[in-house]
Order: structure tokens, then sequence, then C-alpha cells
């Protein structure tokens, strides 16, 4: 979906913020950026982030915060992170596949249905049901697959996002396991668990190139949730209120949106988002069924402060911070370099630990004399697995998880 | 500080809001209670609490969450609180001792400058300063000395809570030990830690009869933080930014604003708010210093839903949810009772645990037939203390942890 033709201003608004992406990240071509960096650090003040107006139904988010690229893709600046470790809502990234559907389907929350398959008692139930049947809060990473598409040299089509189409929410809503128990338990030994989306499809188009609808490895629904909560208030409709999918550890489209059917199914979803979107297929190749489907998410951090917007730093003791998760497994450390991945030290692990699907903040206390300085973090999982310091490369430009990309080239005075 | 008379139109308004007093919280007088209960649900709904506008530097709260009581005492609503575990700061309750500062003190936040003293190297720090010198988050209840105040039948002055002066919220800061540690160490053997804030005061009246100034035992300050973000977004005027002291388990008060000053000291403070505010004293005493400060928190839960707004509750299968924590220490566990305690379940602790200064949340599946219901809960902590049953009567009204005023009346159909 992402070249879907329903939004044909974006590539002209796109062309439009392309000015900004080196403000945040050092891309590869670290020296030839370097000049970019200076000149465009207005770019993502405020004051210009904002003239890109926010959309209707996203209006409440804060645009000091944010960078708008389109109706339906909008970015956290990577200064805007903080050091707390929930994303505030109006903060949070929004990307979208489709416009949302209209803001009517949050006027009764309670009346949203969704219907049950593939398990012995297959049924609709409303959200009002739901609710009664159980509740847990879980706190997970939510990332577009193509955060850090900014990144990569050839130039996918699709948002350039930068680090910020990612951030940390506590969702609250009913564990999908408990469900499926309360409804008899699976239905035979299905492969998948396949979410459907709730957009309205434009009239006269094959709804298989359209819909959102995405399967994912059948064993995720043990830590899986059908939301209505996210960070402790009612589901926005630019969040997918009132009811969403949660896959915890896995990119956002797996999160469905406005869901209305969950199913446990031997097969993959026939539909394009599921078989040739979001495939990290080689550059040469047209994206197909035999690649490997955007799903968990790897080892990943990055540095968000100091200077991560461009502002002033000054010589001296300063406390480099950032982000860092594994996808399905947990932190274990995060090491920082302040030359670009020649040395590394070990930072200290921040603030409460919220699960293996959460972000960890961290923190290294440095000396920074004047000068360039290339900050990069490293994060290893309790699995040994490493943040990888090149990106694999893909036609889409999904799942970039490259340290050396994500490093932050700051001038210190 | 409870009767300051710098907001002369208090009195009034708290006389108006006295009408919703009923639907949140079943006072001991239950059944005379049960009648107004009924008549009174439009006063807690949206449209009626946002009849009493919000104060300008708190007008970014979310007039459908909270129950505006003064420009200065601003309550979240029982049914508002929702089943994520860390409140949202629109919805956060606002208890200010005086009008806050002016605005303008947000300007250049890093040169907020506070004065540390009883430390062996004691000077001034800008926040710009702190922010070099270490980082942490924590999660903690911010809760009025007064909250519950409503539900004391002696009419205590004051503002009337209900249990909407509380929340449970993340801040980042600096630790405490890390800043002591970094001036030297602590001066002598002092027995309290004292915070000065900087709100403005009005020319012509002794400072020491308005001044917020409170001291907290000494050891304190192994968890206590400078902090200058609330749930990962700068620190707000309303909730005492740019700088405000934390000191988890000890009531709002003791979480001194705009902190300008940080002694330890010998002696507690010297002013009013100190030595004869905020004192648990006998209903026939005039308090002063040798009644009990309002410090740690006690053991406290309440329900949250169903019903909580007076909204209709469906007879059959329904979750019992509310809140509970332990001040100084961790939940154990949490019972909630059908029969206004005359039985009791243990209920699940549901979604993170933020650590033992935050409050977790509890849900328990019930069967409710058609009726009333009087639903109460019940915490324990770790040490073996459990929520008290009554209140404990005081002549202000504060610390009000009884499990029976805390109950929530329902008519289920």
């Amino acid at each position: 979906m992402e070249t879907t033709p329903l939004n044909p201003a974006r590539r002209r608004l796109l062309a439009g913020s392309a000015g900004a992406l080196t403000v945040a990240g050092l891309a590869t071509s670290g020296v030839a950026r370097a000049s970019e960096q200076a000149g465009s650090k207005a770019a993502a003040a405020p004051a210009a982030s904002a003239a890109k107006p926010l959309p209707a139904y996203a209006a409440w988010k804060d645009p000091d915060s944010v960078i708008v690229h389109s109706a339906n893709t909008i970015e956290t600046r990577r200064g805007a992170f903080g050091d707390g470790v929930i994303t505030p809502a109006r903060e949070l990234y929004v990307r979208n596949n489709l416009p949302p559907p209209d803001a009517s389907i949050l006027d009764d929350r309670d009346a949203w249905a969704v219907e049950i398959q593939g398990v012995k008692q297959p049924r609709t139930l409303t959200l009002g049901e739901l609710k009664t049947l159980g509740v847990e809060t879980m706190a997970t990473v939510l990332q577009c697959s193509g955060n850090g598409r900014g990144f990569f040299p050839h130039q996918p089509s699709g948002t350039k996002w930068q680090v910020g189409a990612a951030g940390c929410v506590m969702w609250t809503g009913i564990p999908v396991r408990t469900l499926v128990e309360y409804l008899g338990g699976l239905e035979g030994d299905p492969a998948y668990m396949t979410g459907t989306g709730g957009e309205k499809l434009p009239d006269g188009l094959d709804p298989k190139t359209l819909m959102v609808e995405r399967s994912v490895p059948r064993d995720t629904m043990q830590d899986a949730m059908l939301a209505w909560e996210m960070n402790n208030e009612p589901l926005s409709l630019a969040h997918g209120g009132p009811l969403r999918l949660i896959v915890p550890g896995y990119t956002g489209v797996n999160n469905v949106k406005y869901i209305k059917r969950l199913a446990f199914t031997t097969e993959q979803s026939p539909v394009k988002i599921q078989q040739t979107s979001y495939r990290l297929a080689p550059l040469d190749a047209k994206p197909g069924p035999e690649h490997p489907s955007a799903w968990a998410m790897t080892p990943k951090s990055w540095v968000t402060a100091p200077g991560a917007d461009g502002e002033p730093v000054k010589a001296g003791r300063q406390l480099v911070r950032g982000v860092a998760f594994c996808g399905i497994h947990a932190v274990k450390r995060v090491d920082v370099s302040l030359d670009g991945g020649k040395t590394w030290k070990q930072a200290t692990l921040v603030g409460p630990d919220l699960g293996k699907y959460a972000w960890r903040q961290f923190a290294l206390a440095v000396e920074l004399p004047a000068g360039e300085h290339v900050l990069a973090s490293r994060v290893e999982d309790t699995e040994g697995n490493v943040q990888v310091e090149e990106r694999v490369e893909n036609v889409r430009g999904y799942l970039n998880a490259s340290w050396r990309d994500h490093a932050l080239k700051i001038t210190v005075s």
C-alpha cells in the first residue's frame, strides 16, 4: 500500500520535506551531508514543521513535536522523544495505509463489532462485550516498517522516515489468548492470525488491492491484544480506535487499526498488502510472497540527545541519551560511541522496565570537547542478537536498523 | 494554606459543586445519600462539569475528564481514570496552594536556578546544568493530602475532593542523591530535606504565612528527584514546571513546585504550611507542630468501574476495576467486595508493575444481578499493612484512606 494512488499529493509533499532529512540522522555519506545539516536546521524547527498543517483527524497532535509529511504520514521529531519511557499520544507518529474511517465510528465505541473466526465457537462480539471478558495493559514499541527509510541511498518509494515513525506506548485491552479461550479454543491447527481493518474502501476498485488485512504467525496470539485504550485514553481515530489489534514486537502495519475481523487461518491473506507489499525483496526484484514479510522487528536504537534537532550543544559534561528496543526480545545492554563507531562505552539503562516489548532509555555521561562528534548507539538483546552495523538492503526500504545510518552528527562549541 | 484568602471565590464555588459529591462515592450515611445519587448524575456529566471553566494555565486539560472546583483545584472524575496505569497529563488533578507563577518562567527553562544548601559544597545550579549531571525516570502516585476530604462528615474547610485529587504519573529528572553526591555529600547530620517553592508572594503580607516550603524526613532523599519532565513532556506550569521536587510516597504538598531552594536542615521549616497547616489534629484541636504532618501516604484503593460516574450498568458479567497504592510500600494484594464489605474476593493485579511508588490496577470478573450493589476494594501492602476500614478523623480532613468511605454504590439493570 506504499504506492496507493489515494494520496496523489504525497510525492510532492515528500519532495518538499527532503531538506529535513539530514538534520537528525547522519546518512552513510556522512561527510557529504554535513554541510547540509547546518543549513537545514531551520527546517526542523517548530515553526517550519508546523508549516505543513496537521490533518483534521490528528489536529490534536503537538505541531512542535512532529514533522507532517502528508495527511497520512506524520513523524515525531528526533529531539521530541524526551527522557520518559512512554511517548505521549500527541507526539506519536501516524501512518495510515488508507484514510481513516469517518469519525462517527467513535460515537458509540461499545457498539463496534469484531468477528472472530477460526475458533471452535466463531462469532461476532461488540467492544462492550469484550470489555467484560478481560483486561490487560502492556507497553509496546510501535514502529512503522519503513522507519529509517530516509537513510536508504537508493531512494525507495514511500515516506522517507528518519527515526520518528516509532514510539513506545501503553495499550489496554483484552489478551487475544483470553478471547480465544472464551470461544472454545482454536479450530484445527491454523498457521496464521489474520486481522482485517475497517477502513472504508473506495467504490469501483478491487478490494484486494486496497484493503488492510495482515497475517502474522499464529503464535503471536500468546501476547497479542485487542486494544481500546492507548496511554490510558480511549483509542483515537488516528491510532485505530475504537479497536486495534496489537501484535507486540511486530511492525506497525501488523497492528491492524479499526479491526473488524480476527481470523485464525491456514493461509496468509491473499490481499496485496500481505502478498507483495511489506516484503523484504532484493533491490533488483519485484516483491512477492517468496520474500520475507515485514513482521518482527530487530534490535535497534538511536541517540535522541543532545543536539538531535540541531540545537546548540555546549562543550563539557553532557548526558548522551537515547532509546533502544529489540523487537520480540528484551534489551540486555546498550553501547554508545562518540566517534562514529570506532570506540564504544556501555551506557546505563534508565527508568522503569516495562517488559520486553517496550523500549528502554539509556544514558551515558561524557565529556564533549568542542568540535564535531558522531554519536552512535548499539543495542544487544538477551539472546545475543546485536543491532546491525549496516542496513539490510531491500527495494522498499523496510526495517532499517543500521546503527551507522542512525548515528547523529553534532557540532559542539 | 487551605484557607488562604487569595481565592475568595472558592467557598462559593465549592458550595456550587456539592451536589456532585455523592455521585462517585458512597459516604458513611449510604442510605441517606442513595437518593441524591440518581438525581445528581447530570452534575457529573461532561457538559455540566465543563460549565465551570478551566483556568488559563490549565486550559489544556480535558474538560470532559475533570471537575473544576476553582482556579486552583481541579479533580479527575472517578470514571476518567481508565485502565492504563499512567494518568495522562490532561486528566491529572491540579491543586495549587498559591496561584502559579507567571508563565514566562517557562520561556527559558534551562535558566531556572535552584539553590542547594546543607551539602558540603552548597551552590546554585541551573536546570541546564542539572540535566548534564544525571537522569532517571520513575512513576509515582501524586495525591493531594486532602483527597477524600469530601467523605468527612464534619465538613472540614478546604476543597471537598472525592477520589480524583490523585494520579499516577511518570517523572524524569535527577535523583536528589546523585545531586548531593555531586556536591560533596551532606553537611553534618540534618534531619530534614526542605524544599522551597518559587511562587510570587503578594506584597505586604508576611511571607511565612503564605510561602510554600515543606520539610520531609531526610532519608526521603534516597528516592527523591528534581523533575523537569512529567509523562515525557517538559513539566507544565500547572504541575510545577520548570522544576519540581518529587518525594515519592508522600502527599502532593511535599512535592514542591517551581522549586528554587532545596536545603538539608536540622529543623523543619518555620512557615505556616509546615508548622500548622497539613497537620493531622483531632477534631477539637487547633493544628500545630505537635500533630503529625501530612507526609507518607497509607494503603488506599478505590473502584473506578463499572458505573463510576453514574452511567448505566448492565446485569451479567462485568469486570470490576480500580487502582491501589500503598504510599512508601509496594502493593501485595487487592480484595474486592460487591456487598459493601461483608464478603471479599481477591482481585487480579493488571498491567505492568512500575515500582512500589506507582499504583497498580486491579480487576475482578463478577456476575452482577440487577439491583443495587456497593463495590468496595481493600489493598494490603508487602509489609502487611491493610487499607483502613474507617477514616482517621482529623480536623482538616487529610489522608482519608477508608475503604468504606470510598465504596461505590451502583444500580444494575
